[in-house]
């Protein structure tokens, strides 16, 4: 079994978010927060093809995260829960998901990432980006536990 | 900027899938393929509130991923794509996300997930785990950019 496993981050984000807890718990609830995604210039052969997409997963570093907890209260209820049924940043591995919307790619390296919809805090170290395509990851009939009934109904 | 970020394991997939490329490309496709995740006991309690929810995102370190490549052939097309355009594992931060559907949880420990909808292999290091919450990830008018026409109808 592996260790440790070390990774280098790929670029950085460029938020209006800048106060741990400030922003929205989730970038659905972040439609007009836009921002811009670095991808470093050595990485940005790679973004090749991804303007055809609307919108992208985000993996990065919950930079600013303390220490692990295994139980938390999450902002969206009073009942502590288990880390790994909440999206909380102070977890076992401060990897962060999020979805955006690609609106634009521009810089010298075309490695600059106009995004909306975002719910990252500025300067958090990006990981790695990949396509969303609902084909793959959507299910019908989710059932999402102790969020039943906490999440406003128009979304 | 941080340089290089260090994590380990929470646990480890147990899959029948052994061969790199033998399984399906993504879980969507492999309704019948189950499979057990293992969560090490120092963090089953984080599991707490998990069963309310039908899917899950499994965060993980492709442990068989060979040296990054920024420009690749997709499984499902025929012509070179970005690697953040695509979700091949030899990617400059090897770190795969898949959704599974949790059957059930089990062990010594309540720290066995049963899962289903797999397409990890065996002996993947776990990273981490979070609920699948529509609300929050599932997105309308979503543009699929070169899988556009190349993923089967029935999804």
């Amino acid at each position: 079994m592996t260790s440790s496993i070390t990774y280098r981050p790929i670029g950085v984000i460029h938020s209006p978010l800048t106060v741990p807890g400030e922003g929205p718990p989730q970038g659905a609830f972040a439609s007009d927060i836009p921002g811009e995604v670095e991808v470093f210039p050595e990485f940005s052969r790679g973004l090749a093809d991804l303007s055809g997409f609307s919108h992208l997963y985000l993996l990065y570093h919950f930079h600013l995260a303390g220490s692990a907890e295994l139980i938390k209260t999450p902002f969206l209820d009073d009942t502590p829960r288990g880390i790994f049924a909440i999206r909380y940043f102070n977890r076992p591995n401060a990897i962060g998901l999020s979805v955006v919307r690609l609106m634009g790619i521009s810089g010298h390296s075309e490695n600059i990432l106009h995004v909306s919809e975002l719910d990252i805090l500025d300067g958090t170290p990006l990981l790695d980006i990949k396509p969303v395509v609902p084909a793959f990851d959507y299910r019908e009939d989710v059932k999402i536990g102790w969020l039943e009934g906490k999440i406003p109904k128009d979304r």
